[in-house]
Order: C-alpha cells, then structure tokens, then sequence
C-alpha cells in the first residue's frame, strides 16, 4: 500500500498555476525552477542537522509527491542527503500531465563528500523504485579523481570566476558553485522542470535569487521546533544602509491540506 | 476615514470558533486568552527591536482590531510598549456581539521602565480614542515608588516563589511575574478576556503555557525578513534527552486574508 493518497480536483487546481509550463521554459534556457520546502512557525526545517523532525502531516506529503510527479528532477544539497538519505522518488501515480520520463534524483555535492552507491536513492533505483541519482562536483574535484569524468552520473560545473570560500567547521575550502550555471549544466543533460527540496544552506541562497526561480511551494506546519532548530532564512539584506526585508512572495496563494498550510506564490 | 475594513461574513465565521466564550471564562477563574502575532515565514515579528517592520497586508490588520473589539484587554511586554509606542487601541466598528466596555491597553512592565505618561496610549486616551492604559508592576517596585501604590491604574503582582533572573544586556536583575498571577490580578479587575500579543519574549513565555492560553492567532506574511530579526521561537525542549518540538497547535483552521494567511487554533 502507498503512503501517498490522490490529491481532490481541488487541490489540484490550487497548484496547478505554479506547476512547470512548457511556454516559461523555452524562453530561459534553463529548467522551470521550484523551490519547495516545510517549516514550522518559527520557519525552521528540522529540530538540528539529522534529526528526524516530525514537520508536516500525510496530507502536504501526497502534495509533495504530486509535484515531483509534475517535474523532471529533484534536488537537495550534500547536507540533506548526508544527514537524511532520502528517497528522492515519486511515489505519485502518474497521470497524462506528468512528464513522461519520471523524476531524477540530484544531489549538490561539490566535493564528493556523498556515498553515492551506498545511498537510499541508490537503492531505490536498482529495485526500480525510482531513477539512479546524479551527482554535480564542481571541476576541480577531477583534479584528485580523474576516473571519475567518464561517469554518465557525474555533472561537473566550473568554479570560473568564484572565489573559494572558507566554511567555519570543515578545514577545506568550500568551492561554492554559481546556479545559474549549475542549472544550465541540468539544462544541457535534457532536464526541463526541477524541483529543489533543500536543505537550508541551498533555499536560503535560491531565495536570493529570484531571476533563478519560477515557483515557491512552502508547507507550514502548525508546531514551534523551539530555539537551535534548523531555520530557513536567508542572508541580512540592506538597502542605503538600511535592513529591509530579505525576500518576498508575490501572486500567493494558501490553501488548508489537513492540519497544515500550503502557500504557493512567486518571488518578488 | 478608518484604515480598517468591515470583516466579511466568512472571515467572522472563519475567527467565531477562537473568540472568547462566556462558558469557558466562567471555569477558569482567570481571562479567557488569545495569544496573537503577526510572523514572517522566517518566523520573525521584526527586522530587529524597535525598527517598524511591514509584515502584514491591510485585510489582517482589520483582522486584528475585529479581534481586538471581541476582547476586554489587550497586553504587550514592555520590550514592545518601549520600541513601537503601540496604539493599543481599537479601530474596527463595535457590534453588540462586542464586550461593552471597549478595550483596556495593559503593558506588562515589572520594574516600571515605561513612560506611561508619554506614551501614545495615553495620549489617545485623552483623545477618547482609547481607554487609559493600565500598567502591571511587580511589587518589588513599591520599596522605592511607594507613592504609586495608590494610583488606580498601576496593578502588583507580586514575585514571591520566583526568583530573580539577571538578564544578559541589563544590569539589574529581572523580576520575572508568574503569568497564572498575572491574569489572575486582571481577573480581579474585572477583566474577562485579553488579547496578548507580544513581543517575542511574551509570546516565547506564553507558548509553553498551554493551561494558560485559550486561543492562538497567527498572521503569516509571504516574506522573509532575514537573518538576525526578532523571532518567535519559544526555549528549546527536550523529552527523555531528546529533542521534540516545542510547542503544536491542535484544531487549526487556516484562511486567506489578502497575500497574508491566518492560522488558528488551540495549544496541544
Ligand atoms: N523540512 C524540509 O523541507 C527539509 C528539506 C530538506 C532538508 N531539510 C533539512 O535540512 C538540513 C540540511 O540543510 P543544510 O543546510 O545542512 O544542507 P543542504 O542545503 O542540503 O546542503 C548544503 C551543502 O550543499 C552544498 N552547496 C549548497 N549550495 C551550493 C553552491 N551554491 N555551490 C556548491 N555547493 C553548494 C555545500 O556542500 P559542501 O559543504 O560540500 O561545499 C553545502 O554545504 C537537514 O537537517 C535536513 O533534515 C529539511
Ligand atoms: N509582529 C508582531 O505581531 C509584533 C507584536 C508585538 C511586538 N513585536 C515586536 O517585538 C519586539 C519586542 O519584543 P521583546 O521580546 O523585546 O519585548 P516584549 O516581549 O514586548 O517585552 C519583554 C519584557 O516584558 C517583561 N516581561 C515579559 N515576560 C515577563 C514576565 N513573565 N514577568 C515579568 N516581566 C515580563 C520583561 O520586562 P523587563 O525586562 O523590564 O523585566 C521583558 O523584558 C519589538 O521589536 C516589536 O516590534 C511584534
């Protein structure tokens, strides 16, 4: 039996103005972006890195699923899947609008830090439960692992231009890709509408970037995690001097799913 | 002209199941409580202490005063008298489902930081567009002002059993009042229900109380405020060692107010 129930007609039209439309996507030369996630009402994601936190209820998770059944790719950044090993499939049933070649895992992982092979996702798709997950390095990683070039899992994007930044709790440096060009890589491998389901660190700097993003589907649980939890919230803003609100949603829409919220809009 | 709107007849349906009853407060032997706070989806009521923030459209503020003209009493801490100098007042046109006796501004200042003379309240009061505002001090206090013991809108609470915190940024200590005395003094007074809604201390406080709160009114804004506001995020808590969500609200009805959402429901 699945887990995941089918969405009302509804429901369904709700979401259906913020879904990938083919006519936004030729345009940009990049996939359709949706950025997606589900916080409490102190905006935080999880109780503290790998602890599993009990956030939304079944009804936002068939959501969920109905919209990765609605997009080519889903992803999460190395933090996500180090610490959760999610699934990454859809488990969806699929109808005539979905697109035809089903949901691909992608994981951000600039300095191969994940365990691909040993992954959930991994797993999943060698039972045919979902499809194998790419991976996307930053070049430079081919420095120490050239055996990896030829893997067809494997998306390398350049750090041209950027600079490496220096992470407080790793001695290495981080090599912070650009999106647009991690997005562009996707583009060229043929995917056409994505979905990005976290973790914090990849929605904070997205929110950021509202020329990079189409759509933003939040779930907000009615629950307080309480301080130190994992929040979203995105760097300080300042305009002559003065803060001003980080990010803002425009053309939002709300919508109860069971004990939860669901806000779909656009970012200003 | 009034910068508040009429309600329409589903958005009063919507708020009528979370209004106080006569029922409930009758039990109780304190004021029936409505918790309330406007938020942003980074879970935050400010851009930092005493900077004005824009959170919430026009159709939640009206929102806010037809919920103010259903209650006896409106409470802010003394953090947020001394920041936002509130109105503290009520705008929306009164129905005779409406308390009488209009609403009473309380500020919540033990150690009597507040300028009460100077304060908007105050003014508006002797404007007749407000009443006069009552302030709870804790009864420490009358060692050194024993001159305000006769002053008809000054309430004492006082904090025997409690004992002095000293709170990081001032030197002198704080004297901490039970919240169960303080809805009790105002109990006393003739106060049957209040509307409590803020600061983010207050509300952090009250959130773990759910013996002593009735009702929860959360707006939520489609905007982030980013790193370093003030948030609403009550003390991390922890069951058998572990982690576990703060605080959840139970029996929750979401609705759309223009962009904003707003949530209600009971404490768990
Ligand atoms: N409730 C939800 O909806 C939800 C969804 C997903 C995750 N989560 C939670 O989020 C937490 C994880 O969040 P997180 O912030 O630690 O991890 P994350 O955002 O999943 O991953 C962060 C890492 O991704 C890489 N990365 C991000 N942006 C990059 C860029 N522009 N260029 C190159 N690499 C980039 C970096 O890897 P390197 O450090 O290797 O450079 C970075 O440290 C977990 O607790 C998880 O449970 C919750
Ligand atoms: N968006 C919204 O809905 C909303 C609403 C209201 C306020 N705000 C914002 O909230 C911020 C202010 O929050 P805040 O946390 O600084 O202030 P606050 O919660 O308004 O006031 C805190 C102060 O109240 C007193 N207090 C609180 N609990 C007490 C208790 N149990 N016993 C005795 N005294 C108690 C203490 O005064 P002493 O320090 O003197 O002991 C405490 O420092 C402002 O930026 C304001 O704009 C936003």
């Amino acid at each position: 039996m699945s887990d995941i129930d089918q969405l009302s007609t509804e429901d369904e039209a709700f979401l259906r103005p913020y879904l990938p439309d083919d006519d936004a996507i030729s345009k940009k030369e990049r996939p359709f972006v949706t950025l997606t996630y589900a916080c409490s009402l102190d905006g935080m994601i999880s109780l503290s890195p790998g602890v599993r936190t009990t956030l939304s209820g079944p009804e936002t998770k068939s959501m969920t699923h109905y919209l990765r059944a609605h997009h080519e790719a889903i992803l999460v950044g190395v933090g996500t899947a180090i610490a959760d090993d999610p699934s990454l499939n859809c488990r969806y049933s699929r109808s005539s609008s979905c697109p035809p070649q089903g949901l691909r895992p992608v994981v951000l992982d600039p300095t191969m830090r994940w365990d691909v092979a040993g992954s959930k996702a991994t797993a999943l798709a060698s039972e045919g439960k979902g499809k194998a997950p790419w991976v996307v390095h930053a070049t430079s990683v081919l420095d120490q692992n050239p055996e990896v070039a030829e893997q067809a899992k494997r998306l390398f994007v350049g750090t041209d231009g950027l600079c490496d930044e220096h992470s407080g709790d790793r001695t290495a440096s981080i090599s912070r890709l650009e999106w647009r060009s991690i997005l562009k890589a996707l583009y060229q491998k043929g995917i056409r509408s994505i979905m990005i389901e976290g973790g914090a660190t990849v929605i904070n700097d997205l929110l950021l970037q509202p020329e990079l993003v189409d759509s933003v589907v939040v779930t907000i649980a009615p629950t307080w995690l309480g301080e130190g939890g994992v929040t979203v919230t995105p760097a300080q803003q300042t305009r002559d001097g003065v803060r001003v609100n980080a990010a803002r949603l425009k053309e939002t829409s709300w919508r109860q799913f069971g004990q939860d919220a669901v806000l779909c809009g656009r970012l200003e």
